[in-house]
This record gives C-alpha cells, sequence and structure tokens, in this order.
C-alpha cells in the first residue's frame, strides 16, 4: 500500500479536545486508535481487531465493526470536508463532526483478521455529511455501514 | 430495582460457545459484560462505562452505545423468543440471536455516567426478530437503537 505512504492520517490532525475518544483518539491509550486516509475518491480505514474482539470463536465483535464504521465515518466526514474546502490535510486541524445516525449491516460472519473499511462520500453540505462504506476482509464485503455526520461549529 | 432481584440476566444462560462475546460474553475477560433481564413487557440492561470510553470529556463514546444496544437487542430477542414458547429463562440455554442490521439515533451527547437500555419486540417470526430500545442516562433519552437479529438455528 505504498500509494497511502504520504497520507496523513485524519485522526493525527484532529484539535486536541478530540484525541481522547476510545474508538480513534491518539491519545486514549485504551482505545482502537483506527486511522483513517483519503485515497482518491474514497476514504480507509485498515484496523487488526484483537483476539478478544471476538463475538463467536473466530467472528468479529458486531459492535467492534459498528464502533470502526463510526469513527471511520467521522473521520471521513473531516476528509471530504478538507477536500471540499481545498484545505490540505495535515495543515491545520480538521473540523470535527459527530455521528448523529449509524447504520450496520451484517451481510456475513466478519472473521478475525485485519478488516479494511472503504468510505465514500454520499452527501456534503455545510451543516452534515453522509458516508457509506464497505467493510472487506480478504477482498470480501462483509458489513456495510451507513452514517449521518454532523460537524461542530468552530470555537 | 429490587424488582428485578430476581431476574435471570439471560446471558447467564446463552450456551457456551455465545458465552465468549467482546460485548456480552460471561467469559470474555477482556469485554463488557453487559446483562439484561426481562421486567414486564420490556428488557433492561443497565450499563456502567469505565473513564476510558468517551468520545469527548464527559461524553460516552458512540462506539460503545452502539455496542451495548447491539448485545441488549440480542439478548432482548433471546428473551423475547422464550417467553413467546413459555420457557422460563434460566430453566434451559436460551436460543441464539446475531445481529443483522443495526441501527443507533444518537439524540444528544451521552454523559459518562451509568446508561439504562430499556428494550422493546418489535416483531417476532421463528426466523427473526426486531427490538426497539431506549437509552436514558439520569432519566433522559440520549439515544434510541433498532436491529433486526436473526435466530441461529439448534443444532
Amino acid at each position: 500500500m505504498s500509494f497511502m505512504a504520504n497520507a496523513v492520517p485524519i485522526q493525527d490532525t484532529y484539535p486536541e479536545d478530540a484525541c481522547h475518544c476510545y474508538g480513534c483518539g491518539t491519545l486514549n491509550e485504551h482505545g482502537f486508535r483506527i486511522k483513517t486516509r483519503l485515497d482518491g475518491e474514497t476514504t480507509i480505514t485498515d484496523f487488526q481487531p484483537g483476539p478478544q474482539h471476538i463475538a463467536f470463536t473466530g467472528v468479529t465483535y458486531g459492535g467492534l465493526i459498528a464502533s470502526v464504521i463510526d469513527c471511520h465515518s467521522a473521520g471521513s466526514a473531516a476528509i471530504f470536508a478538507m477536500r471540499r474546502a481545498g484545505i490540505a490535510i495535515g495543515s491545520e486541524p480538521s473540523p470535527r463532526f459527530v455521528t448523529a445516525h449509524l447504520e450496520v449491516d451484517y451481510l456475513a460472519p466478519t472473521p478475525l483478521a485485519q478488516m479494511r473499511i472503504v468510505g465514500r462520500l454520499v452527501e456534503m453540505t455545510d451543516r452534515k455529511a453522509i458516508v457509506e462504506s464497505d467493510l472487506l476482509v480478504g477482498g470480501d464485503v462483509t458489513a456495510r455501514g451507513s452514517a449521518v455526520l454532523v460537524r461542530v461549529k468552530d470555537e
């Protein structure tokens, strides 16, 4: 994945008060610390679940999948908002989005292995964004997500 | 809550292979170990998040909320299925349900404090159940969930 080597993870550019999130905060020692990057027209989050993150033996826990899709979607909204404004990611603190609505379709059991979430922008206004995502393991889509994110006003 | 003192948590009656779930498995040492009980026509899960489970300072992480609603919904489906079959909870291993679709509406920031999830059955067939839930902190509904659960065939 050398093509992404220079893509800055959006979570590394969050304002300090957004860096303690259990799902993606760089300063939360106990959390998942997911990282989301722009890749062409899409966003990508790669995440390796731990052995404890199971629903059944060998199957990833659905709540973890929802969590990763949640933070991936909020990060994707920030990425797409910066791109829309013509601001390079990493050049300034990113805008903040919070999740208003989250949906996950569990299409098949997700094997306990590295997952890739690929996000695409469905809608973007000054106030909100809609991001849809596919979750893949080994090339198979095992879950799909949709999220409505609301932009937090700058102070 | 003495009225629930004798209600058996459904997770305590799951078959052994369902007891390792990160959200509700009694045998998962690292997980949330949520407990869901029947209370009249509803189901109740009380859960105390940890200090690390934040989105922002003082606000509970949305992915944790989705996780708790996920396992609460699957447990509620099992409870409602047993009640429908006239089987006392705790008298035999419970049926198993897996989540096919999960939705969460985040209505307001959820304070980092003990949460109560109250579930109600919307639909139940031999194959699936739909459970809707309110999440309350201190009496205020801060999130709502809806889940479609599919029954795992007995072997």
